[in-house]
């Protein structure tokens, strides 16, 4: 196929943060251009957007219904090829089941719905359409978590034993929701769900744990808390988690850990051997064994992995960043959607992106941590 | 009083490692000279032991019954000031009882005790004596401890709300204790207690917590684990706890975890601010505020509070480190026990190092851990 | 100006690196893009390449001279609005000098030309056109850079005293030049010019150091070497500098540093504070005052000036890298092209990115320092 | 020999810095008594230092003259073994030789002399006596040094190629000779000799730089700087250097690099290999290799050469610090000391200490560089 992928965004208008960087992401390696939108909810809003980005008038739309009937009457040759979602977290899926009936693959911004329930339909849609879900759990994108990953399925480190995750913020640490309108919608349980600090961020550090390790969470026993005042979601929560094969856990996410950006980090420790990876420095991986000294590798040279070496643009001592980790989600998502459109069975390697699975089970992860965080029993089993 | 302190040693013959440690420590700024030991518990061992250490051969004894007694009978210009404990855990209740008994202070390393019960006994054999006894949880003699401690406690960060405390090592991550000592008597339960990793390691993240905030754990919700086949006490543990001004925290304590010596740290954030410290970078305290940049405060800058000052013997820069910790320990205490002896009133602020209490303390943390762990309640009050 | 401005390149085709770099930065913002090329002196290479890139077949040209003559001739709304040049070093000189001739502004990878004078001829033509011209010495793009630059520049530390610039690598400890490409070019006099390690690296470190100071190169004393047997150009070398204030400097680039990536680091000491940048871990920025602890400033917190706020994109805590920096160069450089193609005088705060100016500088420090490399005389002054 | 041995000491009074890390370190394990000094040229001020130490009064002596008069004339069995010298810079060489035809061996503070033939007519002294004579270069005591030293002369990293030593400290960026007594001295052409700078901490640099890679310096080309104004001696400067084997190197030693502490540290660059290593985290050692990821080696770990192995005294994660590295000198020192006054002959690989012709190489560094320093003439040879 000689041409660029096209995307249509719904969401991610004037003073919304995280379009901006899908649209980055998504257009980084040249293989996908945005071509229309519905970027708010107000009409005028949305118009104003898409003339920041120079979409033509005609492309940009007052609201994703419209949006997705008027792309779906345009000729092969012109329609959007898939659809963004990157609204807030309440609207994620009666978009998502509308971008589906409307024969759209979709890349969606997690969490993927409000309820496990909703994300089990959401799961039965994508597989009755035979469309591609791509859900952007960002961190899983970048050089050295893909290493990682390798390193402990790979075998040569024994079996895992333990695990501790974190995710500490600290931009919470005050009523900062009064006047932060990014704060505003976290804190709501209307449009954020059941929890803050577990949905916003304990979830990445759960699909990181199970990303690298491939393990299941079987049972979990957590104390959830809101610290700041008058706030009505958790601000922050430990939770203790034991792993399919036995494994122990330690999942720790806050948003009240004053000096913390996005802490996000994980340590794995095997029988053989363990590591350690700091998104905030993302680019080092660090490998410890029983009979050697400590390793760093990292992203870009020649020592690494088949993942990794493939998800590194930029010669090795340049930061891969950010920006790289959450692109390669959409790399991998461009190249199975060209399969798709070819016709072809997507190759299962190249799945290499968070799907609606992924989605179900942070939804699993979030209704069982909400629900043992005010549990007085001590394991509460997770399913799904 | 113009001449050195005069410590005699039970424990630390040839083979032992926390003896010498101690030998160190006490005499490392010249105020306490060591005279007299019953090295081990053969007294051929004991003998050369001692004389290794260049004492006279009547002032080495095998069995410390001897040499309480006979070191009793001198005349006090000539007998041991206080005695020092450096024996197995099982031991360390009885000779702290004789030693009380027979009027000497005592340092003794930790754990204290084998149970809570004995703890107590000694607790009141203290008091009943108005003997000092100093209780060796080494790492809270840290510069930076003591500075940690001060920002918290002097009220500028506002109310502790989330406590992180870790102590990883990785050097059970096998099953050493087939050939190594060190190892054989912490996995043994006759001679460890009922803990292995909460015993040994555990109980300092526990003592440092609370020594830092000065709060009380309260209860705690405990997952302790045993990954080395064979082995018959725990050698992981992570533990929810709930401090008693309503403050969370995390304590996890490792001996399993490849690639970490001595990997103590801990985490406090507060209301206005945060700080971290590494027992391996002992000299830097990390000090977040939510209204400016990140402070790195270094032992013997001028920018430290009193306590922090008064613990550092060099300039800047050169790393203070283990030794220097330990040995501040055995400073606080010549310093109350020259007071004591000179018949005074021992000053509050002298009282810099843990007591009796402390180990009373810490077998009240170890028995509910240990509790803790293995029941399917979640939360378990901890008293003492 | 309601459209993206339109970009054409020289240079960047399949198995070059820059160039791909070059197209992610300049595209990051979505306010440029690729509309032509003539990636290849093969016109087959060209043209596939253009084909990776999803361009027509009429905008993929097999020469610069090609390319430059047609995209002149056509209408106004369609022809690139500025050409990109990033060819091997040799050719930059008569390409930019024929763009510039053509009427099109320009952006050029580094070093601007092989020689000084050179280097002259291409400043005089961007006067007597009064088109723009950008070098990408990208490194000066990152945030920390330009909160570096205001902390010195506003005067808060006082005179600059000594400064310690170096950018260590490693990749050319061995002979690579043997079967690498790029290795080959590099030390190759005909392509790279007088000198390799100082003209590909040495030569950024150089213009790091005057643009976080405002100091300017005064004289200089060098010593270059060459350790690879049979290479023709240096791989190393150290150069003591001073500057035009009296500040001391020491500069370091070194190509056979084991283990090093692209370690570019600066540290200024002035009277009052001192700074410390590395390229690494770019989003931190040491800094030391006489009267206060370490700080650590972070990209994109609340607590830096308006340039560094201005150069970040993202949240804190996540990484702002490499290619990021690079579009920060593209960024500023687009704003003062649609400033210039209004009619507008430049505002001069626009023009943070490096410009013909600093390739003569750049050129002047290479041409003095392997003079002063190869001299006895202890100093050598530097023009320029 | 069944006792400690016994030290006398030459300065280090009360209000001194240095004399108390030397008792601290002579006594750390255990192998070396306190028994007599001269503490101060005041015979009240040593009196009283004295005291504080809990000598008795008659051996505590008014002069360096009296002290070495008295213990000579004492019976073998009391009199002192060996002499400490921690007096300022300008008496070591007058007390050392009187200490030497006393008949005592030596430890002596550095710098050794104020000049090079002083120095050199030390050296011929110790050689008549056939005393042993120690000089504190404090920082070859370190286990990771002592680990540097064994990878890189072993040959695993081939050749030396490049090497940069750095000492920067920031103590003396202001003018606070004024007041401090510390600063006073060593500002002061009279005591400290021909430079501060060079003289007090590059001198350690340069000690570093050979003692590692077992190399000599063959010529230098320097700049030294006075940045305080009204300070007579240099408090700054860089050096470049060549090696007798072809290498290069970069030697900077600053007092004004605010915010640093006791920075040295040290990078070697080798055909195959390469190292790096700072004391202020002296208890890892950064090792890279051109076929393999990073190491990171650390002090007490079973992974280590054995010289480090021999030098640490703590398990692995207990910071090693700076007093154990000085205990290692008298250490060594002791061993020897002990083989000699048995009546053999001094092990070669004992004498792990720095000697008089180490003291005689700093003392050519020292006149060299300043030379080089002022010098117009770009290399300067360094003999000695």
């Amino acid at each position: 196929m000689q041409r660029k992928l096209r995307m249509g965004m719904i969401g991610g208008g004037r003073g919304a943060m995280i379009g901006g960087v899908h649209r980055i992401a998504a257009q980084l390696d040249g293989q996908i251009e945005l071509v229309c939108g519905a970027f708010s909810r107000s009409a005028e809003n949305s118009k104003a957007s898409g003339r920041d980005l120079f979409l033509p008038d005609d492309r940009i739309y007052g609201s994703y219904q419209k949006m997705l009937a008027a792309e779906a009457a345009l000729p092969e040759g012109d329609r959007m090829d898939f659809v963004t979602i990157v609204t807030p977290n309440d609207s994620h899926f009666p978009i998502a089941m509308a971008a589906l009936d409307a024969g759209f693959d979709v890349v969606c911004d997690k969490p993927m719905t409000l309820t496990l329930a909703h994300a089990r339909k959401l799961e039965k849609k994508v597989a009755d359409t035979g469309l591609l879900f791509c859900l952007t759990h960002n961190y899983t994108g970048y050089p050295m978590v893909k290493e990682a990953r390798e390193l402990v399925r790979g075998g040569a480190m024994g079996k895992v034993r333990r695990l501790v995750v974190e995710y500490p913020q600290g931009w919470l640490a005050t009523a900062l929701e009064k006047d932060n309108k990014q704060a505003g919608w976290r804190t709501d349980p209307k449009r954020a769900g059941a929890s803050c600090c577990m949905g916003d961020i304990g979830s990445h550090a759960e699909n990181l744990a199970e990303y690298v390790t491939g393990l299941r969470i079987k049972e979990m026993c957590a104390d959830l808390a809101t610290f700041v005042k008058g706030r009505k979601l958790d601000d922050d929560g430990s939770v203790l988690l034991r792993f399919n094969n036995g494994a122990r856990g330690i999942l720790w996410a806050s948003q009240i850990a004053i000096g913390r950006e996005n802490g996000l980090n994980i340590r794995v420790f095997c029988e053989r051997g363990a590591l350690e990876w700091h998104q905030q420095e993302p680019n080092t991986l660090v490998v410890d064994w029983t009979d050697k000294p400590r390793e760093l590798r990292r992203t870009a040279t020649p020592f690494l992995g088949a993942a990794a070496s493939a998800a590194a643009r930029i010669p090795p001592g340049h930061p891969e960043g950010f920006l790289e980790g959450f692109a390669n989600l959409y790399r991998n998502f461009a190249d199975a959607l060209r399969q798709r459109m070819a016709g072809k069975k997507v190759r299962e390697a190249t799945v290499d992106y968070p799907t609606v699975q992924d989605g179900v089970r942070g939804m699993a992860f979030l209704e069982t941590v909400v629900r043992a965080g005010s549990s007085k029993q001590k394991w509460i089993a997770m399913k799904g």
